[in-house]
């Protein structure tokens, strides 16, 4: 590493906090260029972004009209407070409403999807007068407090006490059903099973039913045909509010806009995050329906911090969007995710310790385990890395950088990604696969 | 207004969400340019900056050394995810340390204050295996869920149930004491009080005394002479951390680096944003002593955001930083403040609606009365607008924008003001108040 590399490694390790870590185990990558879906480590060697860092960058690294919007807008005007009207933040919330069904109304802008879905909460449980709102256990919706609660994902107990009012239900996990059931003999049981759960709770008390429109960085759960509108259906039988958490799955990430475009459903509350503008300026959205949003004209929304709807984050979400459009990226989404796919389940039939691929768009992912026929992880859920080291390790020697929790390969690589890249970054991770294997067969019998 | 501005208006009415409103109620004004420590609305009316935005824009409007900052770190590199070694981060990491006390570690960066305050407490509550938190009712730390439930101002109730564990104590008020008595006779009831609390409440169960350095948007208490020194030492008397929430006395408000600064005390953890970059990219920081931080060598950090100590934002921080130092910002916030609150004391002898002037640095307040004998305030306390409502209307018309809530009169100019500047805005204060004086006493018998 040349000297300025060095120095930001050493400053960091002396005096840098890194989020979810135990910081004596880590040795982090610095950073030094990125362009398009790759990036380059202090020492050269580049890497295919195939986390889209932490899913957020849908457009990868520097796309020039994001950088161009963010230096217009630092030029023009940096800071404009919440309580005045921002151009680029008015310009912005017309863009996101046309982009959702007729029946949103009105945008609150925030810092990020933690809080947009705290407020989406926060506004549900105003307009309803009910508390209660129903989520899944392999869920995620951010780490401030409200939103660790709205969480089922095992980064949430060791935080509680949280907010109370939350109660959690099963997912629809196909390749490892929590009702012991297959798909489509088990009638969508995991839907029925939250109505059955809300009628215990009482329907009078629950204010919102709040999913991620496919499931994130709990395994990419694409929802089996018919749960989402099941879903709908018992929230509009039983007078509750829909929330689809979009703030992995929005922006073209699952090959259309956003994801619960996937389905026959229009929810009342939609949040977005990371792809709005990739994340080159902290940004979140709370879409909410015009009914819930005249609400508002008489009732106070106790919601809002400082940098919501940071005019710089708003400006560089436009030049996001003038870039989706442009260059077709939603489709090019849907057309490399369905390449990928086929591409996977390729190399799932070579590669044994493939339990399953699943995905949709480029939000995709495999299910690693020790055996096909037991379907048992290769390393338990919540547990220690175990063979999966193996993976990561032969992941970053082949140049794919993908995030790996437990027994899953999460690969969302930006969505400007093209064949050329596409097929190369499956080479590699088919030459990353081939030489973990040895390492992982010797661990496991 | 031009079609650019009246279209950010139109679009702003029709799609924008606004935080803390009525939105019924709102018209809210259109900036359109920025430059020091003014502003201009949609219809080139110039407004002389007297809230900072949210009390954010340490630095005014456009500093050139920040854009230029921000500009550069975007054509670098936008987004890193904190998973990474980013080199603006690791700078301003050492930074950040290097102006604290020698007993500082490490930094845990966050997207703003809110989330600051709320990893604050998740770090107090890991590093003790304690749960309470003593906050004051008079306080306010942030939106979300966590940070409004540590909050006491009356903005947290209509959302809770929020997370337990908070035990909240009465202020340092002394215009308005809560326990009746008058300073120094009454011997820090205030402080002694926390004590008592803690006791009732179990020592072995409360995790840390989480307090503002100085009272911010709830009236500006500046505690008086001794109390944040026995605060400390009933924290060390009894095994308990002292957090001081920083997020707005921060990076030259008071006149001093940081507000606990103005007090022989030295906190365990200290939190940050706001004037860290003067709000141009959302950014917040959690400075912690080493001892807290060596406990994570070995534990897990449960905290962490996509957006956690983005680069542009550190980025713009270290140009912040620079251009405080070279120009010597925290002597000129202590010199203009000084000037300042000299210049108001003046103002409280000619208007005498005026109770109490008070404040340190450019952290100042008017708090208004009906008389001063009763010391009634103007407006009650979480009441409506009533009769300040002439005072907001003619700082307006006096070009002067100034955060008002209840009966107090919060001005918190940027700290790159110059003396011209002051002077000019002292005239149209009182011009404003003179303004107001008719319309107030036919309210007010």
């Amino acid at each position: 590493m040349d000297q300025t590399m060095q120095e930001a490694y050493d400053l960091d390790r002396q005096y840098v906090l890194h989020s979810w870590s135990v910081q004596g185990k880590l040795s982090p990558k610095v950073i030094s260029k990125g362009e398009g879906i790759y990036f380059w480590d202090g020492e050269g060697n580049r890497y295919a972004d195939f986390a889209s860092q932490l899913v957020n960058l849908n457009l990868g690294h520097n796309h020039p009209k994001v950088v161009e919007a963010i230096k217009k807008q630092a030029d023009d005007m940096c800071f404009i407070g919440p309580q005045f009207v921002a151009p680029s933040r008015s310009r912005l919330a017309k863009k996101i409403i046309d982009l959702l069904p007729d029946s949103f109304g009105k945008c609150f802008f925030t810092v990020g999807g933690a809080d947009a879905n705290e407020n989406a909460m926060k506004i549900a449980r105003a307009c309803t007068g009910k508390q209660k709102i129903i989520t899944r256990y392999r869920s995620y919706h951010g780490a401030t407090y409200g939103a660790i609660s709205l969480t089922g994902d095992p980064r949430r107990p060791p935080v509680e006490p949280g907010v109370p009012g939350i109660v959690r239900v099963f997912d629809p996990y196909c390749y490892r059903c929590s009702f012991g059931l297959t798909y489509p003999e088990c009638g969508l049981r995991c839907a029925e099973s939250v109505r059955e759960v809300i009628m215990y709770e009482n329907p009078d008390t629950v204010a919102a039913v709040f999913f991620e429109s496919v499931t994130g960085s709990n395994g990419i759960f694409v929802p089996p045909a018919g749960y989402m509108e099941r879903i709908e259906a018992i929230c509009r039988e039983l007078g509750i509010l829909l929330v689809c958490d979009e703030v992995m799955t929005g922006f073209g990430r699952t090959g259309t806009m956003f994801g619960f475009q996937n389905f026959d459903i229009t929810p009342d509350i939609v949040t977005m995050a990371k792809g709005v503008n990739s994340g080159y300026i902290p940004l979140g959205v709370v879409a909410v329906s015009s009914k819930l949003a005249k609400y508002f004209d008489e009732n106070m929304l106790y919601c809002g911090l400082t940098y919501s709807g940071h005019p710089i984050a708003c400006a560089a979400a436009l030049g996001n969007l003038e870039a989706m459009e442009e260059d077709k990226l939603v489709d090019n989404s849907s057309a490399m995710g369905a390449l990928f796919k086929a591409e996977l389940e390729k190399l799932a039939k070579k590669h044994a310790y493939i339990g399953d691929v699943r995905g949709i768009g480029l939000f995709t992912c495999l299910e690693m385990v020790k055996d096909r026929e037991s379907r048992e992880p290769l390393t338990p859920w919540n547990g220690p890395a175990g063979p999966m080291a193996h993976v990561s390790k032969a992941l970053l020697d082949n140049g794919i950088a993908a995030y790996i929790r437990w027994n899953y390969i999460f690969l969302t690589p930006p969505i400007i990604i093209n064949e050329t890249e596409l097929m190369d970054a499956v080479a590699r991770i088919d030459a990353a696969l081939t030489q973990a294997e040895p390492a992982i067969a010797q661990e496991v019998p």
